[in-house]
């Protein structure tokens, strides 16, 4: 086993086959470019995306594989053309670390959406034909573009899922423009992403409404996560009383379920979000001609907005709720996301366990 | 059959029962209130409306039904309190002729969305408890809200199609800010909707794209229209090399069809909107979420925009592509509508022919 842990000077863990069992790893980064920056990563969130990769459910996955797009790190060296960011400085990394910069949806900073295609931080072809390692792992080098300054102050544990669920949740929620105080939003399903909705949407000074298919997450979602009402999305009468009450949701949930229901609960254009990954998405069309509604999706967001978006958790308070654990802890922790068993994000404490 | 004709001084055609035949029918219109106007009708569009309800394909059809809510006439009367319409003017009413005048979407002039709901030109129950009767009559009496001046110098008979089919199709191109010259739209779709949507696809400054089914069309597509490209939407290969193409989608397409192929020609945060009717909306959850992208659905518009279409058509000289008729050519022209027979608006030309 000793020639698959590799070398290298970057500590990793990696899932060498779709078992996705991962374990100590090692390899080398590429030297630092001059606009790149190298960071001592503290901290990595544990994304569903983990447990896709890890276990090549997409079918795309190339081991030794090495996931984690939800990096929070201290920067340690910079290249001679990095103007922003200096030795010392808190930065987070999110779902990619390279794009084009050229196209018109990099020039908008909307670099997710690159021409080109953005390259991801893990499984994904860098520029130099090597395929990106991420985030459970001592050290990344990424273009300054990529990394995002935390906030001083903020946490840099409760820093990291925001990286990629905060990103995911807050771009949509701009995007439709639901930071309007006194408007109604619903959240279907209440994992990582949906509490983080739940918590963007406290601080935007919504009305919030959780749906949850189990009961057991309702005194969270009204105490812990300052929800104002708690829904059991199979009881027919409560949703029914809800009709054409709210101007937004957001679809946090995975796996097949039903939209004309949670349609109905829309006001007049309102809109409904998927940023989570369902099934084949089913509705009436008259969910959508009745009350002129809207249904959308989204993923992630671009560098401008994913500043504003920790700039804006910093200013309002918005910490992830986590549950720390060890590099050790990881494959555990894996199966415990798929069963759905985390309040609400794992973060891997890279600086104290993986050595 | 004579009984059947009815009595009173509102001369029309009406359907008896389920098999949608119309003739000539009789009856009183309610009195002039003191915010109503009368209207000498003289022209009528033919909305597919027009066979859903005089067939019952919606099964609350109310018999004998008088149908037609694409309406051109002449003021005769007005009420004492009526401010802005006087005898001899042009006006146009549409798909509604009375709401709260309270509610939220009324005081926003999305009337068509009232809370306790818009009533409807014909098939609707009246505030007198009696059902409203549309447009395949000699006059009829209206609250001077739901009258439309028609531009002077508009041509009457094009006017007609622009009551329903312009604002359902302009009310979500203005919206979704379609109106931004050098942006591309698709048309899906080539009848009463879909020819408007050409038409001010390029008053706005569009490169319009037609998607159609029949090679039939190509030549009035890109001649007649105006449209810049035109597309069998079963040719693969056409639609392939249009991906990632188009800012903005108009679906009028009825029946069941796909729509990942046409979300596939979306940009990044590109827009499909529903205004036809087609079966079950069925999409995989890839096609809204990579790129952001949007389906949305609308159904005609509120008194302020519908003003507004109609001085945007006279302004920039869009008129609908029309078949006048008799009314005595009704029931061949609903089963050419039927058909698809039809460039590309049948309009009764009432003043002519019913007596």
């Amino acid at each position: 086993m000793a020639g698959e842990a590799g070398t290298g000077d970057c500590l990793a863990w990696a899932a060498r086959d779709a078992s996705g069992t991962l374990s100590p790893y090692r390899f080398t980064r590429r030297a630092l470019r001059g606009d790149d920056v190298s960071l001592r990563i503290t901290h990595c969130g544990v994304c569903y995306a983990d447990v896709l990769w890890t276990r090549n459910k997409i079918g795309d996955s190339k081991y030794p594989l090495v996931p984690g797009h939800e990096i929070v790190g201290v920067v340690t060296a910079t290249g001679s053309g990095v103007k922003d960011l200096r030795a010392g400085d808190h930065v987070g990394v999110g779902t990619y670390v390279n794009s084009c910069r050229e196209c018109v949806y990099c020039n908008e900073f909307c670099e997710v959406f690159c021409s080109k295609g953005a390259t991801f931080t893990f499984n994904g072809m860098d520029s130099d034909g090597t395929v990106t390692k991420g985030g459970y792992s001592s050290y990344i080098v990424v273009h300054e573009r990529y990394c995002y300054k935390i906030p001083d102050g903020y946490p840099p544990d409760r820093a990291a899922p925001l990286l990629c669920a905060g990103i995911t949740v807050y771009s949509p929620m701009m995007r439709h423009r639901m930071n309007q105080p006194g408007k109604s939003l619903g959240v279907i399903g209440l994992g990582g992403l949906g509490h983080l909705a739940v918590k963007f949407g406290k601080a935007f000074g919504l009305q919030v409404t959780v749906f949850s298919t189990s009961e057991s997450k309702r005194g969270e979602a009204l105490d812990l996560l300052g929800a104002d009402k708690f829904v059991i999305s199979s009881n027919k009468q409560e949703m029914e009383s809800l009709a054409k009450s709210l101007d937004f949701i957001i679809d946090t949930a995975s796996g097949a379920h039903p939209f004309d229901p949670y349609m109905s609960l829309l006001k007049v254009h309102g809109v409904l979000v998927l940023v989570g990954f369902p099934g084949e998405v089913r509705l009436s069309p008259l969910s959508l001609l009745h009350g002129a509604k809207t249904i959308s999706g989204s993923a992630t967001g671009g560098t401008k907005e994913t500043q504003e978006m920790l700039d804006f958790c910093a200013a309002n308070k918005v910490y992830p709720e986590i549950e720390v654990i060890k590099i050790q802890d990881i494959n555990e922790a894996l199966d415990r996301l798929v069963n759905k068993d985390v309040k609400y994000r794992f973060v891997i404490d890279i600086a104290n366990s993986l050595d």
